[in-house]
Order: structure tokens, then sequence, then C-alpha cells
């Protein structure tokens, strides 16, 4: 597509999109982001909720290759009456995110990321071709101008998420993609796209269908460092993506609210 | 009101409802629930997102008067690069839900729970007039009546809070309302309103502003006993009630997908 192209494709949407917020209820009580201009939380009816959270378990496949979680049961239906576990959990495990303080000395911490940046509109950003043939893949700034070539500017608050392929490969080795040295191979955002985002876009949020914002052989987690200091948080080991449209949906990020938590499991749901 | 005028009243408000639905993209992905009618999952776009969260730290009441949730920072951003914690959580603290596990030998874990439960109009019944007098009040048929003749049926995947203004008083002695014996008080559900909402409803879940479905006094859980085994679920120590509409918003219930667990500590998040 050539730049005039380009540039008219991205008119032309941004003006239906008026036209389609015009027709329904979308002052915001949301809090602005970056452009002054309130945005919608949710401009549209959805009609389907979505499960984008893998289970979690001991068994869950974690950066580390430690269980992140630990079950203490505390009481037993057959002999108290009903079942209580104690969980040990490693905040950084299953479908989870990253608060600002997970790479900041004093970034906001899970319990201060306010309501509003929890419901973002979804960008799925498709790279599982190139992922299939490389597990170092990333997110690269191309990607992410493609995207807005052919669906508009990233909405204020957006989740921008890659979808690498990573989700199924879960239940196996894989997912870790641990080499003979120790080293692992899986996708992530490189830091110019993140860079990008920093400087171009409002996003609330990045997300990954793998372990880690960075890919797999960073030596320097450098997206991690790059965004999370900059207030703004991740979403690793989301599931789900490849049901979502790449536009168009809400992503509501369920991480509860731990005073002080560097992030946590979550249940993430898609409106769509 | 006379009965006539509640019929009338119920009537108006279905037909007023119908033809809401009708302007809106309601064809509801969501699984039908108990009436074999499909149910949207939001049949409106939401103009505003509402934290419905307490923060979850040590000082933070629990049933059982110990601390629910105990920090072990295993890295730390000035020796380590970044911050994480081991988190060691009890189940049932700060704003959480009860899953049918809870109180029932093989019932459904949190990660069972169907997502599409965890999205629920939410039916406010307020009874902070009567808790104000009374720490020991309980949501009664009545009460449930009352708001059926002011905003028609409750609707199928509906959860039904109580709000009985406790809330306001979590940072203080009287949200658990200890007594010289140790007996608690506060205000819950009464077993003939669970009875009723079981067998003429299909809510989903039913949610108080307190620390148990069953109000302080009660010496055996009935109110548990009855709703968590029939596949139903809670939700206790909700906040934000006080700015909720008695119908109309949308309860987004955020809890992690814990293999086994019992419920779990949540984000609940509503769309107004």
């Amino acid at each position: 597509m050539c730049g005039h192209c380009v540039m008219e494709n991205v008119k032309e949407r941004m003006l239906s999109r008026r036209n389609f917020f015009r027709g329904t209820v979308a002052a915001a009580g949301a809090a602005a982001l970056g452009t002054g201009a309130a945005r919608p939380a949710l401009a549209q009816a959805a009609r389907q909720i979505v499960d984008m959270t893998h289970e979690l378990s001991e068994e869950f496949p974690t950066f580390g290759g430690v269980p992140g979680i630990r079950y203490d049961k505390q009481f037993d239906f057959a002999s108290d009456g009903y079942n209580l576990y104690t969980l040990s959990i490693d905040e950084h495990s299953g479908t989870h995110i990253d608060a600002p303080l997970h790479f900041s000395p004093d970034g906001q911490s899970v319990a201060e990321i306010p309501v509003e940046s929890l419901a973002c509109p979804l960008c799925v950003i498709d790279i599982r071709a190139r992922a299939a043939e490389d597990p170092d893949a990333q997110v690269t700034p191309d990607d992410l101008t493609a995207w807005i070539a052919a669906h508009g500017p990233l909405p204020d608050g957006a989740c921008v998420a890659m979808n690498s392929g990573w989700a199924a490969k879960v239940g196996s080795d894989d997912f870790r993609g641990a080499d003979e040295a120790g080293g692992l191979h899986f996708p992530g955002f490189h830091i110019e796209a993140t860079q990008m985002l920093l400087e171009q876009t409002a996003a609330a949020a990045i997300a990954v269908d793998t372990l880690s914002l960075d890919h797999g052989p960073s030596p320097d987690f450098a997206t991690h460092y790059a965004w999370l200091p900059a207030g703004r948080y991740g979403i690793e080991c989301l599931a789900g993506l490849d049901a979502m449209p790449a536009a168009g949906a809400t992503l509501m990020v369920g991480a509860p609210k731990v005073r002080g938590g560097t992030g946590g499991p979550a249940r993430v749901m898609a409106l769509v």
C-alpha cells in the first residue's frame, strides 16, 4: 500500500469511527489518556464474552522453570464441612500482569493502576507466520505500521497484543523453548516497537502470549525497562488471541488489587 | 403499590426492555441460563467503568481475624534490578469470590465457573437503612419482591448484591462487629431469600459488602450451604455499591483461574 493510500485509508476509518461513536452513548467517564480526548470505556454493545486466561496450576510453565503456585489445604469438606486453601503464588505466574513497579523503584503497584486502564480496546498484532519460522521473532515497528494502515490509529488506552501462536504450546516444552545451554526461545516485543508505542500512542498496555514482554533470548529486558517505568503495564501468557478480531474487541483485565503488588495472576476477559 | 399496579409496572418495564434490546446488538454468545432464552452479555454501551474492589493488604479484615495475605519479597529493584513477591494468600480474603467448591464436596472450582457467569447484570438490594439500626439485618424475600416490583424480573445470570452500607466500615472494628464473646455482627442473606432466588431465578451469583453471605450470627451457614452446592457462586467484601444504580449496571468478576481453587481474591469492576 503506498503512502497516499495509507493516509486515505486512515482518514476513511477515522471518519467512519466518529460516525459510529456518534450513534452510541459514547461520552466517557473513563479518564483521558495522553491525547486529552475522553475515550469511550465501551462504545459498542458486546455480543460475546471470551475467556483469555490459561488455567493456573503447579504444571503451568514459568519463566524460571519452577512451579508458580503451591497449594496448602487448610480445611477439607469431609472433615471440616468446607474447602479452603492457602495459596503461595509467585506474582508473575500464569496469565498475569506486570505492573510498572515490577521494573521500577517506585512505579504504580497493581493496586494503583487506574481501573479505566483495565478496560482496553484490544489491538492484535499477528506474527504467527513469522514466529512459526523463528521462535525468537519480535513485534517490529513495521508490524505496528501495517496494523495502523489496516485499522486506523491505535486507540488511547489500547492493549496492543502480540499473537505469536504460542498459547497453543502451553502444554509442551516449546512454550519456554529452553535450549541445552538454558537459554529461552519465544517471541516478544522488539525495543523499537516498544519505543514507537511509547512515543506515538497512549496505549495503556502491551500483551504477549509468551512468558515475557521481551523475547526469550533478550540479554537486557530492554522492553520491560522501557515500558514499565513509563507508567504503562504488561500482560504475559495471554490466551485466546486466535479467536479475536484484529480490532474491535475490549479486554477486561481482572487483576486482583493487592497493595504494593508488582503484578499478579489475573482473569482476563474479552468483550467482542 | 397494589398487586395490579405491580403487574402493570412489570409489564411496562419488560416491554420497554424488549424495545431497548431491539435497538442494540443483543444476540447473545453467552450461554443460556435456566430459562432457555439466550441473554445478552452486554446489551448496552457502557459509559463508565467503576472499581468495586477493596485494596487487599495484611490490614484488611477477615472472617477469622488473622491476616489474609503475607508478603515474601524474592527480588528487590535496588539489588536485583526488579521487584517480585511470593504472596501467601488465604483464598477467602479481600474482595473475593466463593466458588461452589468452597461449600460442597465436588462443585465447580473457581477455574470451572463459565466465563459467561462472570459478566452479570447487577441488581442492588439496598438495606442500608435497616442495617444502620440492626447490624444483624438480612436480605429477605420482601426485599427481593420490592426490587422486582420496581425494576422487573431479576435477569438471568444476574448478580444480586446486598448493599448494607458495610463497605464504609472496612477500616474499623465495626466491619467484623466482634462482640465480647467472639460472635460476629454484620448483615447477610436470609436463607428464605436465598431459597427464593434458587427456586424462582437463574441468578448466577449473590454478593455482599460484608465478610460472609450469611449474616454474622449465623449458627449454620445456611445460605452458603444452600447457594454454593447448587452451582451458583458468591462475592464477599464487595465495594462501591453506593455508586451503583439499583438496576442497569454490569459486573465483571475478574477472579483468577486457579485450578481447583475454592474461590479467591478478584478484581471486580462495574460497567455503568
